[in-house]
């Protein structure tokens, strides 16, 4: 019984590694597809955020029969619980990439990047953020989670300089009202993703040392 | 040891109690310094939003003690990793109550409401569909809880109304755009809240059917 329960343990992180793979890879998609506004690839995207969700709903299953099956000792039982946690933000990231797809589809092959020159910064930095918070978490590794966190404050500041870009593009009356705000909107899932982000850092502290920061 | 178990059990359905209640009340009051464009109130909400936090992290404790404890019984254990989760989205919508409140302090006094008229009514709907679905879940109430949740496709289609004002507001040329962007960002915070009124309810479905659904 022991055996297969660690062996449940370690598939329980296999299986977290994977979501987080499978959302940084969507996440880069639909960078790609907001910037070359490629419809195919933003609609696989809304299609491919199903096994996404899918996964969340097999980990947290995973979680509830290791909790079940046997007590846990105390470091598993935080290693379970904080995966039960950490999935709702992968989740999240999944969902925004995929809202942020979806959006793309509605400037109808225009470059916006050429229009809102801060988004292509922005989601590269986000891009960077959630790959540096997902390798810190499954490997464990709290300065590099540090490092992720830290990042935060650069995507808040992009969102201020795209909202004042956002201004002055409707100032100037030129450019579809319609695309601005959803422009707006983009930014907004953005600064979303590296909240969450943060928040997988926070987890891999409370994994490490016990102690529970505020999630955002 | 039992003793101590069960009353601790208790506690942990008071305290979800107890934050739904600061939650709601969060989200009433920034409904209403948003209208009244009330600074001082403003200011109390987004202060207030630690208490909800602390909230949080002491039902977050709570549950791994009472993991650690002693084995749940399976229904016990549904309970507490449903607590686990609802506590996110609980958190998560006195977040946007203190966003919002954060936000109305941008409008310098200005009365809003009046010129976006759908973004109350969706204060409203978003106000009583989280209060469903707090009181759904406290009572372990499903067919209220499904109630709540319907109430969510009315809350998408009043934040495409409000856009589609503030899209005719722009045009018009006469209205301040920080303002409007502005008004866009509440109106996509009340469609989160809306979200997380509906995990509110699928969490309650898995306590009940042990059935996982789609969370937003």
């Amino acid at each position: 019984m022991r055996v297969q329960y660690n062996e449940d343990l370690k598939k329980l992180n296999d299986m977290l590694v994977d979501m987080g793979n499978l959302v940084e890879i969507s996440l880069e998609k639909s960078k790609k597809a907001f910037k070359e506004q490629d419809k195919t690839l933003a609609e696989d995207i809304v299609r491919g955020d199903q096994s996404i969700n899918n996964l969340e709903h097999d980990i947290e299953a995973l979680c509830f029969k290791l909790m079940l099956r046997q007590q846990p000792v105390a470091t598993d039982l935080r290693v379970i619980a904080t995966a039960l946690k950490v999935v709702t933000d992968l989740e999240r990231i999944g969902d925004q990439a995929a809202d942020i797809s979806e959006m793309s589809l509605s400037f109808n092959g225009k470059y916006p990047y050429k229009t809102v020159e801060h988004i292509p910064t922005m989601m590269k930095v986000c891009r960077e953020m959630v790959h540096e918070a997902i390798r810190a978490y499954v490997t464990k590794d709290l300065e590099r989670g540090k490092r992720a966190d830290a990042m935060d404050d650069q995507v808040d500041v992009l969102f201020s300089e795209v909202k004042a870009e956002i201004v002055a593009i409707l100032k100037e009356g030129k450019e579809n009202i319609d695309d601005c705000l959803n422009y707006l909107i983009i930014a907004k899932y953005l600064e979303r993703i590296g909240d969450h982000a943060t928040n997988i850092y926070e987890w891999l502290e409370f994994l490490m040392t016990g102690e529970i920061e505020d999630t955002q």
